[in-house]
C-alpha cells in the first residue's frame, strides 16, 4: 500500500520535491559539464578527471553563473522542503497545495532557465514569486500551529 | 483537527522552523538591499533591477558579509531541520524540546544580529551552541535508534 | 516505545543522516581549524577569535578547499534528505534501503576524505555514485506515487 495514497497533499509535496532535486542535480552537472568546456578548474588535482583543463584561482564566470544559480535554488529549496512538509501535514486541500507546490516548480524552473540565460527582470519576478508562496504555506502552518493550542 | 495537537514536541519544531526560515528569508532579501545601497552587481543583466549598478567582477565587500552570513546559516540549519525531526519523532517531553528548539533559534538569530553588525566573541560562541545543540539532539536520537534494535 | 522499532527503513535513515550530520559538522569544525592554522580571515572582527590571523580579501586556498568540500556535502545531502525520507515512507525492504543509505553516507565519507587530501579522480566516482543513490530512490519513490493514483 502506497503512503502516498491516503495523503494526497503529500504526494503532491513528494511529486514536487523530485522535482526540484532533479533541477538541483542537472543544475551540479551542469557545473561540471561547463568547466570541462571553458577548460579551467579550481583543484590542482582535478585535470586528472577534466582533461587538458588549466587550474585558476577563481572559476570562470560562466561556471561561477552555474553555481550561483545552484545555490540561490538549494537556498530557496531548503525553506520549501522544511514548509511545505509541514504543510503537507495540516492536510490541506489538495486542490490549493497542488497549486502551491507546482507554482513553486515552476517559478524554480523558469529562475534557473534565465538564469543560466541571463534575463532579468523575470529572474527577480520568479525569484520573489517562490518565497511568497513559502510565505503563504508558513501562514497556513502558523494557523494551524495556533489552533492547535 | 491540527496535526500538531497530538504531538507537543513537533508542534514546538514546527515553530523553530518557521522562525529559521523567516531569518533564512530575510537574510536572502537584505543581500538584495545592500547590493542596492552599493549599487554593485555581479551579472551583467542585473542593473536592469538594481537601478544604476555597475557589474563588479567581486561582490562588494557589505554584500559578501551578508552572503556569508546568509550561508552559514544555511549550513548549521540544514542539520537542525534533520536532527530536530527525528528528535520530535521519539516524542521527547515538551518542555525539554521546546528549550533546545527554542534556544537553537534564539543561538541562530543572535548569531545573524553580530554577524551583520561585526560583533566578536559572540558571533563564534553562539555559532558554537548551535552545534552543541543539534549534537545533544542527535545523542537522543542515537540513544532511540540503540533502543529500538 | 521508539518511533523506529515499528519502521526499520526509517531507523536506518535516521542513522545516515545523523553519520551524515557529522560529516557536515566535521567539516565546518576543519574550516575553523584550518582558519586558525594558516591564520587568514576574512572578518575585519575575527581577529579576536583567531589570535595572531591577518584579514585577508579571499580565504586562504586551504580554506577554500575545506569549504568547496563542506558545500558539495551540503548540495548533495540536502537531495537525501528528502528523497530519503520519502523513500523510507513507501516502507522499502530494510536490506534494500540499508544498503542504499549505507552505500550513499560512505560515498560521502570517501567524498569527503579525498577532497581534503585532493585526490582524483576517486572524488568524482563517488560524487556520482551519491548522485546515482539518489536517482535510484527518487524512481522507487516515483513509481510509489504512481501506483497511489
Amino acid at each position: 500500500m502506497s503512503p502516498f495514497a491516503h495523503n494526497p497533499a503529500l504526494a503532491a509535496f513528494a511529486v514536487a520535491c523530485l522535482v526540484l532535486v532533479g533541477i538541483l542535480i542537472a543544475l551540479a552537472m551542469r557545473t561540471g559539464s561547463v568547466r570541462a568546456r571553458v577548460r579551467a578548474v579550481v583543484n590542482p588535482e582535478d585535470p586528472r578527471v577534466y582533461k587538458g583543463a588549466s587550474v585558476v584561482e577563481v572559476e570562470h564566470p560562466e561556471v561561477l553563473r552555474v553555481k550561483r544559480a545552484h545555490l540561490n535554488l538549494l537556498e530557496n529549496a531548503v525553506p520549501f522542503f522544511v514548509v511545505g512538509y509541514l504543510f503537507a501535514l495540516t492536510q490541506p486541500g489538495v486542490a490549493v497545495a497542488s497549486i502551491l507546490y507546482g507554482a513553486f516548480v515552476i517559478a524554480r524552473l523558469v529562475h534557473a532557465y534565465v538564469y543560466l540565460t541571463a534575463r532579468q527582470p523575470v529572474r527577480s519576478a520568479v525569484w520573489m514569486a517562490g518565497v511568497l508562496i513559502v510565505v503563504i504555506m508558513a501562514v497556513a502552518v502558523a494557523r494551524s500551529l495556533a489552533m492547535s493550542v
